[in-house]
């Protein structure tokens, strides 16, 4: 694991299924196996991984342990934890876990706002103004990230202005966001729509666009991560397995699967700093863990080629 | 229909599934069935099509029927019919049928080649005079394509020199081919590795490489039709339902889905000429058809995007 500790990845794989994709499944896991899961991923050379969220567990009972799993996640040395809050009552507590990044979502679509946080999009800008508030009263050192979800496109509204999302993503800027991602939380983004918001976000937020949070549920993920890679994005969610979803968003079924992205990286010769045998046996556990839940992925199924097998996976020396 | 018919569409999509589909699928098929499936295929909208192969019957009993099939493929109003051919006897034959296209493989891979084949990749490029010379003697209309195959990698031999794929794409339009394609037979194949060798071959071949044939093994098939987009590629061969691939092959299973290419181009406002509700129509009579078989895609699954819904999906004007 060292040669990989100690060099940057190429690209970040940012796993989030131990949040977006355990908030889609109804059953509720035991603390002690997403403890297991977590250590799994890290092991497998996670360093950046959404861990849960501060939202109410009456709402979202799956993840009524973050504060546990925080914790824990904590003490992994080099780990960048993150986990998704809803308001600035979720940031309050996130802060007094000490996470390092919180994720705010802020739906693009009006219709999938209200249905997601029960606020407009402009309520939502008007929170992280609070929260930015609450931070700088703190002096943290916790990160804040917008997410702006349903940017390409929503099941409730349909079309997304590509203006309202430049607008949004200014909004969130100015009152105090440290960086900003793009997310087609309903899987209907296209490698070109991609392109473009990318690079027109990029023109508003520079630096500040760190990653893109794309679903496969119209088989188009990878080809979008590809688009974006094209654009300059070098950080991606993901889920083992291909799990995940958003319960206010029907048909969203499906992160990027985390298998499958990090083979297509390893394959262009992009390091990521994970091992893939260590992320298949890991996919292995959480199939059985999750018995009777949809899956997703190929590589897994066909296995490395055999062009691939001569050389270690992780090798980041193999960074572009 | 109409306008589908007058419009030249701005992708073809190839569907290869009578062919490279059924030849990887133990069971044969009634010739009438392979009618009806013939006859969906032009009702939905394509209007190029490997509908067989000249290979004994012996080794590829699935594609016996292969002249019935041509013979009923050359009645319908401008469809342009292609067969796969392995040798110089099979090229007599299909010369005799009158099909419109022959599709000769050679791999690059020297030990795949002798597994498929049973030729050297050198020998196979002088059966390719041969052929022309009988082209020429009898003066047809037919063209003749030559599929470089494991042009991205081979399960049995490994890696396969870009060099060699250039040194075979130069001896076979010297040696008489009038277009060439590239094939990811067995799934290898990696977006950069796709845009680097379509440019290069490009420079080879010029406006004579007209198609990729690629293979969705491990993941990455949508995400390689992107790259060689990007190359100016805009003839990409699928099968329906994502059936396919290759007996002497290992692993090599799964063309690119024909469905969610389609969707794919369409999402961008590349037109197809293909009408989707056909081809989801004809996906679930081929899945009854073969009932048992694996299937593959994620588009039928979901449905289109409700941005996609306000207008048709076959609207030629759309086309970049």
């Amino acid at each position: 694991m060292s040669a990989q500790d100690t060099q940057t990845p190429a690209v970040v794989v940012r796993d989030v299924s131990l949040r977006d994709g355990l908030q889609n499944i109804a059953r509720v896991l035991p603390t002690e196996t997403k403890l297991e899961w977590l250590q799994g991923l890290y092991d497998a050379g996670f360093r950046e991984l959404e861990v849960g969220s501060f939202v109410p567990p009456k709402l979202v009972p799956q993840l009524a342990d973050t504060a546990q799993i925080v914790a824990a996640a904590r003490k992994l040395p080099g780990l960048h934890v993150s986990v998704l809050i809803p308001n600035l009552k979720g940031a309050t507590l996130a802060l007094e876990q000490g996470v390092d990044l919180m994720l705010l979502p802020l739906s693009a679509s009006h219709a999938h706002s209200l249905a997601n946080l029960r606020k407009a999009p402009d309520d939502v800008v008007q929170e992280v103004g609070r929260i930015r508030a609450e931070m700088d009263a703190a002096g943290t050192k916790t990160a804040l990230e917008v997410g702006i979800s349903t940017a390409f496109g929503c099941t409730i509204q349909g079309k997304v202005e590509p203006q309202e999302v430049l607008r949004l993503v200014k909004a969130v800027l100015d009152a105090g966001a440290d960086q900003v991602s793009l997310a087609d939380t309903v899987g209907y983004a296209d490698p070109r729509q991609i392109r473009s918001m990318f690079e027109q976000v990029r023109e508003v937020a520079g630096e500040r666009l760190v990653c893109g949070h794309f679903h496969d549920t119209r088989g188009l993920g990878l080809a979008n991560v590809m688009a974006a890679l094209d654009t300059g994005i070098h950080r991606f969610d993901a889920c083992v397995a291909g799990i995940g979803g958003c319960p206010h968003a029907p048909g969203a079924s499906g992160n990027v699967n985390a298998e499958d992205l990090v083979y297509l990286m390893h394959s262009m010769g992009l390091s990521t700093g994970i091992d893939f045998d260590r992320l298949l046996a890991l996919r292995a556990r959480i199939t059985q863990w999750l018995e009777g839940e949809c899956f997703q992925g190929a590589i897994w199924k066909a296995g490395l080629p055999k062009t691939m097998l001569a050389e270690p996976a992780t090798a980041g020396a193999a960074a572009a």
